[in-house]
């Protein structure tokens, strides 16, 4: 088994705010990043694909499908975008990264079968700003 | 003389767009960084003094004091906050780069001498992503 | 289960010297690393906690606690010191990043508890150079 | 156990080819990859190493004696090569990462027990481009 | 004056090979950079225009021009290519980071007052390496 | 005139301390930097030659010779040393960046010629940390 990632990026505003409390509690609990006027990153993601090379190709899966396959699926509907206000998936939902590598998740782990044929999902890892970064591995 | 550089960073939203003209223009020049719900970054901005080394620090500026006096002017007012919308010296500006690094020059400039006995300000660099940066020599 | 992870640094001076051999032995063993007179080296620590995202925050753990508990009890202790001489839990031992990552293991993981409701800690992967780095899982 | 990590890079041609199809499928499925005048990289080669620090050094592997072995018996075989023409071991394989990382391993995983008394290969990880990399752990 | 930058890259082979010369002096003077087999890098190159910030807009041009206008008139010519072989304005001349920067001014220089009403194309830097790279002002 | 820049690394103790102050003084100056043990870091210096590409070889320089120049003539002195005690040409000066890129220039200046026919030194880039860098150009 060979472990296979790609590294996309895209660039969002967000907020930290949770709508069941006050301004004055949000703004204890996630300090700026409560700021009701938004904040935003370069946010970096990186997909992991893991199975058996093909010895047709010598590859796990063609990197140019994956990285079609995560613009298509994920970097169009959060590149430029405000991840609280524009993105379906996230509606209701905190915009922390916590939430948004398990929401991608549940978005690719179904679609990477459809380019590589023995390869699964393995870990999505994003990084919030160069200091910061979460991964999730399905469970 | 030598010239010192600290790097800071911050992390902001914005928007391109020209509020003379229609919502259609704006798209049309703007693109995806018009988005109205706005979108983020994480900026790096690196800061440049010209001067001679004092002989009894070997310093042309303590970086510290440089550190502190940039984020005192210009990192608190522009980190976690939405640079069309909290930020008073860019209103009624474009938020673009080209436009951050006048108006931080502007505030920056005449402080470099309070903290450095030879020093000025030199340049500006503003990244906005690790692949668009500008910078400013003030003239 | 998502992992959340944080980077700090630190910039400290050590040499590799087995007080128990020779000078000759320690500049066979470890080559320019023993000069007595000491080296140094901007260091990277980042630290990993595995938990459940609340679902009140959508964090696993808040990253601006995590990163004050990291420096408090770490960064505080070895930023801008001796390794060999200034750090009492680096006493007596080898001043190797095995042994460092070792020594913040058992300092970090009781404390992480008391951060984060779900959360444990993970890993700690500390860079000597961007070229060499451990890693450490606590067993 | 600690994880050791040393990296290394090489500078090497290569082409994604496979000579039982004609040009025109290789095309279809390597795209520019397929160019028969080649094209290339700067590789960065991760080599971890897994094993217990050695008391007297605080060592799980000298990274001293890690670098020498992977340059002797890596980088000294691909650096400023095309890995197509002229590397012995990759011949009639395709010159892709997953290969290239499980010929690796075959040469480096028998040789680490020479220079580490508990460390044996853990992880090799390959950048092709920064944002594309393969991680193999030997099964 | 503001000077804005964009960074884009390309992969491509070469050797460094005077064909005046023997093979033995050719590898004499160029090393293992003169394999005849060819050897490769990710190449970045640096894009810098200066200019004045159009008021209307912010911009002194708007970087997905520039990127696009990079993009047609060079990258698309070298990335997946030989730099010896398979580039028009390389031909009969030494693939070394010297001559492709001058060569790329000559390309870029005409068309940059296509794109910034008052911008003109003020500095190429081309990175060969992490570690190795050149710049051209025109002259 | 091309701009040919290489980067070479060493790493190092110092500590910013003035003998003619008490040791009060030094600490409110320098604060933690003045640690009497010492600190260190990681350096990098970029070393910029300006000169006219050969027509031969298409360099202004040999990169090769470059970094042989600089390990000798730098590197060698500096590397796994503490830059206060071990160092002969820092004997008596502040161990600030601004002294080093001083020193280093009058050593690498008139040595330059040596390795190449038209080209002279025209930077000296040293980083302390990824954030804090200084650049001389002689004068």
């Amino acid at each position: 088994m060979v472990y296979v990632s790609r590294k996309e990026h895209f660039n969002a505003a967000h907020k930290l705010y949770n709508p069941d409390w006050s301004k004055e509690k949000n703004e204890q609990v996630f300090g700026a990043c409560a700021n009701e006027n938004w904040h935003g990153h370069n946010f970096e993601l990186i997909v992991t694909i893991k199975g058996e090379p093909d010895p047709n190709t010598g590859f796990v899966v063609d990197l140019k499908k994956l990285s079609n396959l995560v613009r298509e699926n994920i970097i169009n509907k959060v590149d430029h975008k405000n991840l609280n206000m524009d993105v379906p998936f996230m509606q209701g939902k905190m915009a922390s990264c916590e939430t948004l590598v398990i929401e991608f998740w549940k978005i690719l782990e179904p679609a990477v079968p459809g380019i590589s044929e023995t390869g699964h999902l393995h870990c999505l890892k994003l990084f919030e700003t160069p200091r910061n970064y979460v991964e999730y591995f399905g469970h």
